[in-house]
């Protein structure tokens, strides 16, 4: 029995699949640095348990499909903060962001569809794209050009007749490229001008360094009828196992549309919605907190990189990644080694070889993502241990 | 702008879709009893909050994407029930049997592909099937046959070469059908013979009454490589708002294929699964109690029917529905009749019109669903709310 040429083509995750040999490593008795995945070690706020905790109802029911009254409410506030003005049948409440991406692009693309993308670009698009049976076109940036891709000419070189929207993840994952609200607003005229949906994936709106501002897609003018926003409670509170995402659009059509998968899916988790409507009650000033945290995480390991020689990259302004080259030929070879022979002191580290990032064939090879999710003293002996293993790698 | 030809294909769920209606009539002062919706008022097992709250995790981190080993150890104890061995490798843990179904159909289906369906099915089966490019093809069933589907000659009367898999519900939702072990070897021979993959959905496992026995398809020799349980601890354990279920099979290429997509979207709610897994250590004498209590709910609700002049269904042998026809020609306007004109002491009643659960056309027009999902006085009175809305409904 064969099964769907969809499934055939999606690859396994490369964040997640030398997830088993890090395992025999760490049963081996090796400490592994895991700069592989986007799981931060920031406690989650305890408002978030302390929600659930007083959560008293005796049925667990099913929520409504489009999210908790309380949650959506909490979200509508939240986005006051960004001159936003949103009302409940704005938001789906979905299980991550994840599901968010997924019932988006079913909602917007219909076989042989194509989307705009970046590259790099956050894998999984790829993955939730091909399920609607869409295609993922890239939009290739250069980490000596700071991966920037608001650029008129280049995205219009991309767009066919079957392009039917541009996908912008801003702060990015995995560059840690910003879009400012100029940059936003040129994109918003591109896609006015070729009859585009913008989908905005804004899951990392506060992480902004180095004075830069946060901002949304809704801040630009104009383009509400042809506008998703993608959020999650995972980054921004740390709490990414609460699988809370959110659909936000003014497009009532989209909203239709959406809403069909929505109600065939039942809902989002009950618990999960009460503690993370406690989360959007939380002071501004928790995310200047972790901000700052994030951006002297970012600088340890910046630091640290660039005594990796040969390092050259730029220094991401946003988000909690990092991508650039590394001095050999094959990162996915370099990370075997380090995961199967090499060590310093008991310990080795892990991270993303970037070419499942990539969507065109042959790039990013050389190539790798890191996360800076960890506390900054673990963060600087992991790019160290980094250090030491290419060093070793080389010298075999 | 156009959306997806698929989303354009779905229905708005007909059992959400009156939702707004039944709330302008609550928000008027009316009481309105839900039969439409299989959300039982059956209280959630403490233990599952209990859990919750004594998981003290400061960071509430991903999952591992086929789930948390608690959770799994849970299942795979919970099936020695049935004399059936799992392994962690065998199950999958999801948001719910939706997206257990979901993802299913995503890895058998490639665009155009069939399914066999017995119809009236659980309509969010057709959401899930388009969602991944299939076609739903309907195996009618009848309500003076017992809405029996395990018949070889019907069942292959429905087989084309796009036809890859036949789905069972069983218990089944919403006729109240459960088949018989020999029912479902029949059913394993003709998917065996004809190259089949078997998606047995045992959501209501144990919700079997007058005298028949609970079974799994596990049971059933010579089809590990052709299918997979879909299984959830909504209904079983009163939780539908935990939204975790489960993709259970022993064949390894479907597992391969379905990992892919499980990896893509990350993972199931951590929180909901420390829950979940309390519940699957329940005693065997939970389910006695829950059935007892769901029989008596059902001879209620059909005895309660039998005074209404012209009813004539069988007695639902399963889970918590009942489907049967009324004595009026169209049930969608008798529900917007009860609803914005009827009331009795200021009470009414709602349910699902069938229709939308059938995928031939036409049929199921004077058809309802009734889900006995409120305690026994309650259902009494929404079934006599219902004898006496047709009255007032004929003498208009």
């Amino acid at each position: 029995m064969n099964f769907s040429k969809k499934v055939s083509s999606m690859q396994f995750s490369p964040i997640r699949r030398f997830n088993p040999i890090a395992i025999a490593a760490e049963e081996s008795g090796k400490k592994v640095y895991h700069l592989n995945i986007g799981q931060p070690d920031v406690e989650t706020p305890p408002c978030f348990m302390e929600a659930i905790r007083d959560f008293d109802a005796k049925v667990i029911a099913y929520a409504e499909s489009g999210g908790l009254t309380i949650l959506q409410d909490a979200v509508i506030d939240y986005f006051k903060n960004y001159n936003v003005d949103l009302e409940r049948k704005n938001i789906i409440v979905t299980t991550g962001g994840s599901e968010a991406l997924n019932m988006t692009f079913l909602t917007l693309l219909d076989e042989g569809d194509e989307i705009l993308l970046p590259e790099p670009f956050y894998t999984n698009y790829h993955t939730f794209a091909t399920a609607a049976g869409g295609v993922v076109v890239p939009i290739t940036t250069k980490g000596e050009e700071g991966y920037h891709y608001a650029k008129k000419e280049q995205i219009e070189a991309c767009i066919t007749p079957r392009t039917k929207a541009i996908c912008c993840i801003t702060p990015g994952n995995p560059t840690g490229c910003v879009l400012t609200l100029d940059e936003m607003k040129l994109i918003a005229e591109v896609a006015i001008e070729h009859d585009l949906f913008i989908v905005a994936d804004e899951v990392y709106r506060e992480f902004v360094y180095d004075g830069g501002e946060a901002h949304s897609f809704f801040e630009v003018e104009g383009i509400e009828d042809r506008l998703v926003v993608i959020d999650s409670v995972s980054k921004r509170y740390s709490a990414c196992g609460a699988r809370i995402g959110f659909c936000i659009s003014k497009c009532e059509k989209f909203m239709e549309g959406i809403m069909k998968i929505a109600q065939g899916r039942l809902c989002t988790s009950t618990v999960d919605q009460v503690g993370a409507a406690a989360l959007f009650r939380l002071p501004t000033s928790y995310y200047d907190e972790v901000k700052a945290e994030y951006c002297a995480r970012r600088d340890v390991v910046y630091e640290e990189l660039q005594k990796i020689p040969g390092f050259d990259s730029p220094k991401p302004r946003g988000a909690f990644y990092l991508t650039c080259k590394l001095p050999v030929d094959d990162v996915e070879e370099l990370l075997m080694f380090l995961l199967q022979e090499f060590e310093d002191n008991g310990e080795t580290v892990m991270y993303a070889p970037a070419a499942g990032f990539y969507g065109t064939p042959g790039l990013g090879k050389d190539e790798i993502r890191i996360a800076y999710v960890l506390k900054q003293e673990d963060m600087r002996r992991a790019v160290e241990l980094l250090r030491l293993g290419i060093e070793a790698y080389n010298n075999r």
